[in-house]
């Protein structure tokens, strides 16, 4: 079935699985129920796209903080779909193009997935595809252009296409009148409840023992980073990425884990 | 007549039939009153072109809100005009052109315009073509400045020409110096009311049943989208176009196509 | 006579006539005073050039709201001097040149009307030669030097130059510093009182009748569009070309031909 | 002596005879004591240049409003100082240059300047130079730039550079950093006084006899415009270049001459 | 171990040896704990990289006042890696470079990286390599969005890479979008008490002997410059680059070299 | 000794002794004791980079209204250290050179100076050099950021260097954060009392005795120009470069002079 199909490999025609494998390099952990309806809605949209004739284009947005989780989920959820034709368009691959060896870039994977009956194309991380940056709200028009013109055009006839965009800066999105070309946003929203932390800690086995990890929550709980019910008003707000990555630096001091883990958690919660 | 001529496909000489079929590969839906007045006055301008001397070249445009149905409209009124030219200038068809490249793409169908006696030209989303971005209010000077000339500039003596523009963005265009260029306007309304929508979904057979249908219809009513008799104020305000995907993605849940109709149109209502 | 060469067409060398022709294609109906004003004026200037040996070089500006027949009337200025060399720099064939290309189509005109000893030179439209845009103020400082220059230099001896600009933004053209260049200003009127429009109606006959040409100069009256003595506070205020546009619309419906003139100039005066 | 030098012509290697004789085709007349100063002033600096071996650079600045007569006066006190090489750098000779062919023309006319023991070059009408709009403050910076660094270059040893600039825009030149780079300046006055108009007056022979042109001066000094004893403050403003246009207009009336006059004139005073 | 690699030389493939002794010319002084514990954390952020299979990519940014040390510690820190690859980008390398010349250079390095087990890449000064000016805010986009890009792309599968970072401009680096991208900054502080300057002045023995050192310190300490215990109150804030400039001087005149280095350093404290 | 060697002309391998010439043309005048602690200081920096080892590079920045002789002493200095390469930066050489014509001419200077081992570079006018105008604030930030690296990169192992810059903007240097490059600044005064102006009359003899030079002297003195004891407040402030123009000007009416000169002086200091 489709969550199972997550963790397979289908080396196809059209298909770039070393790229998606590139950036699920740490799997995917359900540390949290959201995690699986996002992965159920995603589905959703790949069987729309698949069957519906009056809507040949399907586009969605994956918005959330930095290190969320987008990327990772986007990639899987078009690996899951197992259509004949799966891209990722990302900045990783763009470094130093000119505008419009962007452009062309960019243009060529639409027209590529033209060729195919049924095609998913992610496109990751909007802001650096266009060259976004806050000083001065400079960005690539042209690039925005293209994107604007390619999330709403057509497949021509009797071809399909399931767009996945990806943007930690939704807000910015609609200043450049991006955002009314999709068909549905999805947030992803980083870890905020100590019992997603501890999945998270669980499955990377960053505590030799039960008794150690439970020992690090509790001090984390009597810092207070787990006492909200609500989501939004948490102390505790960190991406899936940073986690590990904090996770992985604690582990550099075997004897001095716990106390690590607290004070970079707690640095961040201020 | 003009309306059934909607539906015919005549392959002639300087028509473009393949990019106009594209674009209105979802039909014409006559879910209003609106909807029929505007081809009956797009009828009356393709005939002024055809019979009057003193002014053999008439602009309109068509505007309104994203997903109206203003390009299938303006395509429609363009086809059933059966003229010996007929061309879709659409951004479709510009993506990663240079400024000076769509200058000269536009340019060019112009110029063919003015081989034939009759010719129409439909213009599409004007602020694409010229790279219109709210941030920073960007936009090619070089292809505003094209379409200001060529749209209020004459045919050669003996030609006659029609343009259809169209554009989801018209204040922006009095701020561009556009506005002023067109002979007439035309709004493209959304959806603002029960009946109408009803007969959307009655024409792609959304619901297997009509007793099912009255049923989502009813539900709708009681979350008060119904309930205004003014267009403006309704709560109901969707595009033909967005209402057409998310009849899709309902479609998607049988056992539950009424719940999400409503769901979704009632997040847009908010 | 001046005023009736105006309606005669003179072939001669460096003389563009069709260019001409094409922008006199309606006609110059005689609807007000102000038209044969602004005639005269025109006349005493190309005598002035013909005869001073002081001022080799006079440039006159046509200002007034768009479609109040600018174009027209200096090119009939122009054409009625029946001097040796008379030339039409207009934005029209101009579409798609670059900065530089525009610059040199300009200069060569004027390097041209050098070689003639008596030249007349009309500069149609200003604002979209040098490609103005109102949202930030944007235009092509290289043509606008270019006209600086251009209309304040002196030709060569023996050599004497007429130059007649129009322009629909004479505040910008101040802001622009370019309104300093004229030698003198005239002011083209929009139609502001019914017995000028009367005389449109008249010449181009919409009505079959008199009868029924008063009729409907009545209704407009009821409607309160006559009653001003005033030029500037009438509600009446249309240039020649917008209601030469209007009357063929109304043409269409014969049966309504009224009612949709009355609407139309209504619509505009609201 | 120096005054009469001025009407003189001299034919010499590196003088641009011609177009000096163009820029002052209507001669300099003599009306008012603060023309003779201006000449006089000039030719003080042309003996400093030609004897003093401290300073080989001296730059002056002749500015006053539009049409005051700046180049006529800047191009007289070149062609009367006699030096071997006399140029004359004009926006005129460069319509359609870029930037960079400005830059090397103008930088050339320098570069040859040294070559000659004694030089003078007139750099005529900054703004244009610099292709200066009021709107948006544009300009060419390096056009600008290269003449702050010319206008404060000494030549090499043993030469000897008078450097006479012209501008209707002294208060921009410093904005721009331009106006400290002069060792004078002089302004050129517009005429404010029915005294010296009377001279131009008779100077053109405007009126066939000397009792209508008196006839015409009354009817201007009823209407106010010679009331004020104090320059600033009089209605009268008015530069010599646009007096004898206004003059030759005038006189295409013979019946009408004195009224045309004053009525120009005064539509200038309101 | 760490510590004494740091004033080890290991020529190897890959690391470009002399580069790093030219910008650690003066080599480390250890003047304060700080500097112990700067070099400790990157020791330890080496063996991250070295060891954890989940944080191939780790990038830290070391930032401070201007002459602080960044650049000598960074250095430092990448040489005692003894990692097969060390490279250093700098500006100092890239005089003249054009923006793309620019971004190809950058982009080399992490590419040349990525062919080593393990790397470490140490970007030196941000806001030059991007061309940073506080007027007007101008920086290249292109490098910006080149490093936005470099800083958080995974190396291929294998190969782990560590980026040092420095700027004085931590404030901008959040404004460009830039500081979310490390995973770790340190702050290198400037010398704000005397006994830090104390070992440094032993360190590069500015005076003959311990009582003349004593006795400038005292000077110093008199001056209210060492009163403060509190780090950021300190009227002492220099950074050790610039107290080695000033040292220089003062041992210039040896008869007074405490009065000109009390005089420069309260210069400094005002 | 050095300030001997002022005076001395040394033909050397890598010294551009035409150019050091041409700009101290007039020679310095010890008009005040500022100008020889100017001197001394300058020596001073040059022992510094001959001797130390610690400091190989160098930078001063002499700054001071426009004319105060920035430029002259800075070439002296530079003449005097006797280095093997003395090379000067000037905006008079790179007149209508590109950006990266600049950049590149600027920066060989440099590469040609780590050739030597000892070396002086005079980088003079940073303004004109970054093509500086205040109005928009424009300049070139490619030559900027040039200068910016340049001033701070250390010359190569066993090279020395001395960077004597000049600016008569001091306030733009720090907004374009070009001023912290600078090890050292000294500001060069206008002068400001008479007993320096009177120095400088008797140097260049203006005055055919002393008694006419001290009438005029007495003169100045009551229109209050000699009053003040404060240099700030002193109503006189010249450049000594401006003082010798007027000097020059009054020379050329020898029955005037000390009017003239008075004038010119008083005119300047309202
Ligand atoms: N449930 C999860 N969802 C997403 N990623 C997960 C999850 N569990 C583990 N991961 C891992 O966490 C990392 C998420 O990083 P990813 O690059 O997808 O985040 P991102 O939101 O795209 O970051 P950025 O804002 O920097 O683009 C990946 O390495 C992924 O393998
Ligand atoms: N009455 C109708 N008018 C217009 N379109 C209709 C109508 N009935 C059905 N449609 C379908 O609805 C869709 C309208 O989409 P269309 O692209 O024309 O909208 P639009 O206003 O141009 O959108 P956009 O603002 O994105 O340019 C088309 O697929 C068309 O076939
Ligand atoms: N008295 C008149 N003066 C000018 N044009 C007239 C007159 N009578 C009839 N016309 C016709 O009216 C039209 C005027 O259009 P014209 O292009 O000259 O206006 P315009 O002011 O230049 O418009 P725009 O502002 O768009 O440039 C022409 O077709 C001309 O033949
Ligand atoms: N006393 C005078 N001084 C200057 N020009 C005079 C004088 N008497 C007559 N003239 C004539 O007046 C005209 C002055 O025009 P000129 O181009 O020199 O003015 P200007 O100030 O340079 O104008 P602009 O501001 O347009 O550059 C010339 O034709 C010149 O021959
Ligand atoms: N403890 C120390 N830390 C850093 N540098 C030291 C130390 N002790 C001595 N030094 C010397 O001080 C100088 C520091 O200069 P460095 O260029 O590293 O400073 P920086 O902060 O990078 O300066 P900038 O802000 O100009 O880039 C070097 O010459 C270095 O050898
Ligand atoms: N004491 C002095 N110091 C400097 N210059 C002097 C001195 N005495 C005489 N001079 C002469 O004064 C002139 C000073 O001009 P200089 O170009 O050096 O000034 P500046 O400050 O560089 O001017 P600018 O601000 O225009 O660059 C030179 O001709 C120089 O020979
Ligand atoms: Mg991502
Ligand atoms: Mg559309
Ligand atoms: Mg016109
Ligand atoms: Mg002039
Ligand atoms: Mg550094
Ligand atoms: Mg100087």
């Amino acid at each position: 079935d489709f969550m199972s199909a997550l963790d397979e490999v289908h080396p196809a025609f059209g298909v770039s699985e070393e790229e998606l494998q590139q950036v699920i390099q740490n799997g995917i952990i359900h540390y949290d129920a959201a995690v699986d309806e996002l992965l159920k809605s995603g589905q959703l949209f790949v069987e729309q796209v698949r069957s519906s004739t009056r809507t040949p284009l399907v586009s969605i947005l994956l918005h959330g903080p930095p290190g969320s989780g987008k990327t990772a989920l986007g990639a899987s959820i078009a690996q899951a779909s197992q259509y004949p034709f799966i891209k990722l368009i990302s900045p990783d691959n763009m470094v130093g193009f000119s505008e419009s060896a962007k452009v062309t870039a960019i243009t060529k994977v639409f027209s590529d997935s033209y060729k195919s009956p049924l095609s998913v194309v992610v496109v990751d991380n909007i802001e650096r595809l266009i060259d976004w940056t806050p000083m001065g709200a400079r960005f690539s028009n042209a690039v925005l252009q293209t994107l604007l013109v390619l999330f709403s055009r057509r497949p021509p006839k009797g071809r399909r296409l399931l767009i996945i965009a990806t943007s930690s800066l939704r807000p910015i999105l609609t200043d450049l009148g991006l955002s009314e070309t999709f068909d549905s946003e999805m947030r992803v929203p980083p870890i905020s409840n100590l019992k997603a932390l501890e999945r998270v800690l669980r499955e990377v086995e960053l505590f030799p023992s039960g008794d150690e990890r439970r020992r690090a929550l509790r001090m984390l709980e009597d810092a207070g980073l787990g006492s909200s019910k609500d989501q939004l008003s948490s102390k505790l707000q960190i991406g899936v990425k940073k986690l590990l990555s904090i996770i992985e630096m604690a582990r550099q001091e075997p004897e001095n884990v716990a106390e690590r883990l607290a004070g970079a958690l707690m640095g961040l919660g201020m």
